[in-house]
């Protein structure tokens, strides 16, 4: 019988797609689904000169495979990456390896490591960011765990990546389920920079009045320059997009319910277990929530007139600055996100590669932009730091910027814009770089009520204080 | 043998408090701990008249209660509790009720009344709230769970609960594991609120140069009016404290790093999950988190140094308006907490009275405010409010200060003061009170890149695009 290279389970548009790249690549490829349109849609879409098949026998399938079997699982996170674990480790033998490519929770895959251990079996957990495309053309590929089993299937995901100057954007993110922890946190500062974009997109409609083409040449201006990222530049595309169905622009009849897979919320759930900061991330969750409760939004728009936004004199200026409030607000996420691997990589003990993280997302993944260039700059001169703010180029570009991004979140306060997420960003921004914060209050506070001690800023130790209440 | 009322398990200061509360109200009640030191201390502070009795044995302890045993656990939530449960639970007769007064985490008090309940036993979660002095004097209490059970507690907790206008600060807060949610809520709207009286603070000091006896006779003032609350008092107080070891006023000492218990954190980590937007509860919770990070705040702080705040013209109206902003972002706070309890109650079948909520909260409780008594007669008018923000009389205060909070707001931006808490209790309201979101933006992009699809606004159903570049 004929062995394959590598199979793969879940055809789904994601599944196949990741599967037709490895087969372009030259592996031979098994595809296995349940579901035999699935099966069939595969076969219809082989291109001529690669090797791939595809089967419903997951008999079939395992048999199939090169020892040791290469698996790449691409289905739903959750029961469904069980059930197939449940299906799949009997027909296995020893060595063999799966590779969980699904955006599968960190701490369930610790379990199934451990799990497949204990059956001599490998386990990987590996972020694959792209989207439709990417799986197809190239993504970024963020894979963790065992060294060793890395290694064996680390020249595939090289070729198969996108490649960004001749570099493959993948790389090892470290111990156990470090390769999903990182694409978590990918996910939770793709959230975070879509909610930001999107409050500049209503900036620049409400503010500047821009229709649907004019959205569209400063998103492809932006784009053309220092804001080059996938992000805006779908975003310029979107403004484009005529509707089918009627005239007019689509993006104008798109409904405003955000829809979510859980990431992001994994992520700000996840920040408040380890103790960082992620306010941006925590903000874009709970917005695309918000945005779910239509109908008492509309109930609430009704009882709450809003005023007349007050245009801004010189619109170019605007613009401008909404322009760099975006940026700046961008480059704050991505700190927030970085700074959240930092901890993690301590606390778990991924040790996670902070340099190679920004250096796999400059290309193939959503969160792609030139300023991860920078970035990588950054950790490449030093690799332990802490918070990308603290870095003095970075600093720079902050510095030029950050009055633009205050005059933008001043002007959307006054005019009743929301911008939950630039305020955020800003918010973060002033509280991380000041010195004495008022949180001494705070602390007083606690104590007072509730004897939780508080320290002091003169001395050494844990103190309590009998607050005397000469009023009452 | 003579028998005893009541049992309280854990003698630390809440516990013994809330021991001697319940004696004062002529109970007869026995303590235990099993650290003698807490048995002596509770000893030595018996009030004549009352009957009270310590043991740091548990057999003797349970022996001495009246049946059915009523005994109430003061302990630290999470293994503590489990761990009184395993030791008293054999010691125990059938139809015996165990309360748990403790902050527990609502889904180990789920399954704690599942346990007991194999055994026959009753176990009930309950709040507490109002602190050491709360405990003693009269608290705001929380209870949840079986209603028959409650009701065998009920003529106890009314007499030692607070009051207000003669009414008790306790009532029936719905099924299962009820009370802990609603207190876990009471302790993020606590969170929230204590992070907008830190930012108006810092507000007050920075752009309006006060120091701590003007911030006093402010917070005096503001405490005397429509602001009248526990934490508006006891800030008031804390700007008249001095420091014992130095000259000064104390709360200049104090090192503005925070602690938490982990309420705050559970509150939005839950909102999270079950899709309720509370960001001012989030925020409050993640600048907690960033205080900590003291040693990088000082060095960012040196690395961007702050341009110096502009005082506003007129100080009287800018304190004037941050006393409005704290009123209205505080009323925002108790609004995103009140959704997610009407959201958790549908999603746990709780069955949680908010008209009664909000009644116990008027007194003995940390947010205990005046303002609830406008949040009770709302509930009362409509106890199916989904949220507060839609009652015709709470939008009348709103549309009274929201000039205000966005002044405030502004300033705050302008000037590069922190105030994430202030900024998303405004964004929250803004993005509340907007009919169409720029979200569709957002939907736009989840289908572009992910095929996540998206619904319209002019016809049923779900769509997929497939989006056109037209530049590459």
């Amino acid at each position: 019988m004929e062995k394959y290279n590598y199979g793969v389970i879940g055809l789904g548009v994601m599944g196949r797609n990741l599967l037709y790249n490895i087969a372009d690549n030259g592996f031979s490829v098994v595809g296995f689904d349940l579901d035999d349109e699935k099966v069939i849609e595969l076969r219809k879409g082989v291109a001529s000169g690669t090797k791939v098949v595809g089967t419903v026998s997951l008999e079939e399938f395992v048999l199939s495979l090169d020892s040791p079997r290469k698996v790449i699982l691409m289905v739903p996170a959750g029961k469904p990456v069980d059930a197939v674990l449940e299906s799949i480790t009997p027909l296995l033998s020893p060595k063999d390896i799966v590779v969980d490519a699904g955006n599968s929770y960190f701490k369930d895959t610790e379990r199934r490591i451990a799990d497949l251990a204990s059956k001599n079996l490998h386990f990987m957990g590996m972020g694959v960011s792209g989207g439709e495309q990417g799986a197809r053309r190239g993504p970024s590929i963020m894979p963790g765990g065992d060294l060793e089993v890395f290694n064996l299937v680390k020249p595939m995901l090289e070729v198969i990546s996108a490649k960004v100057k001749g570099e493959p954007c993948t790389a090892y993110m470290g111990k156990g389920a470090a390769g999903n922890y990182v694409k978590m946190v990918h996910n939770g500062i793709e959230y975070a920079i879509m909610q930001l974009i999107s409050e500049a997109y209503d900036l620049l409609r409400k503010g500047a009045n821009l229709n649907n083409n004019q959205l569209y040449e400063v998103f492809k201006r932006w784009n053309e320059g220092e804001m080059n990222s996938f992000l805006i530049e779908i975003t310029r595309d979107i403004f484009q997009q005529k509707d089918d169905v009627t005239d007019g622009f689509l993006v104008d009849k798109i409904l405003d319910k955000a829809g979510a897979k859980g990431t992001g919320k994994w992520t700000s759930q996840e920040a408040m277990e380890v103790g960082v900061s992620i306010p941006t991330i925590d903000i874009a969750v709970t917005s695309r929530i918000l945005s779910a409760y239509k109908d008492e939004r509309v109930k609430a728009s009704q009882l709450y007139t809003k005023e007349e936004v007050k245009t801004p004199e010189n619109t170019e200026l605007f613009i401008k600055e909404v322009g760099e409030a975006l940026y700046l607000s961008t480059l704050i996420s991505y700190a927030q996100g970085l700074a959240l691997l930092v901890k993690a990589s301590e606390e778990y003990q991924f040790e996670i590669p902070l340099k190679d993280v920004v250096k796999i997302w400059r290309g193939g993944c959503i969160i792609r932009s030139v300023l991860l260039e920078k970035f990588y700059l950054a950790y490449s001169k030093y690799e332990n730091l802490s918070n990308i703010l603290l870095d003095q180029e970075i600093s720079e570009i902050v510095k030029d910027k950050i009055s633009s991004l205050r005059k933008t979140a001043a002007f959307a306060v006054s005019n009743g814009i929301p911008s939950l997420g630039i305020q955020s960003a800003l918010g973060y921004f002033e509280a991380y770089t000041t010195a004495s914060l008022p949180v001494n209050l705070l602390q007083a506070q606690r104590d007072y009520f509730g004897a939780h001690t508080y320290q002091r800023t003169d001395r050494e130790g844990v103190f309590h204080t009998s607050w005397q209440n000469p009023n009452n």
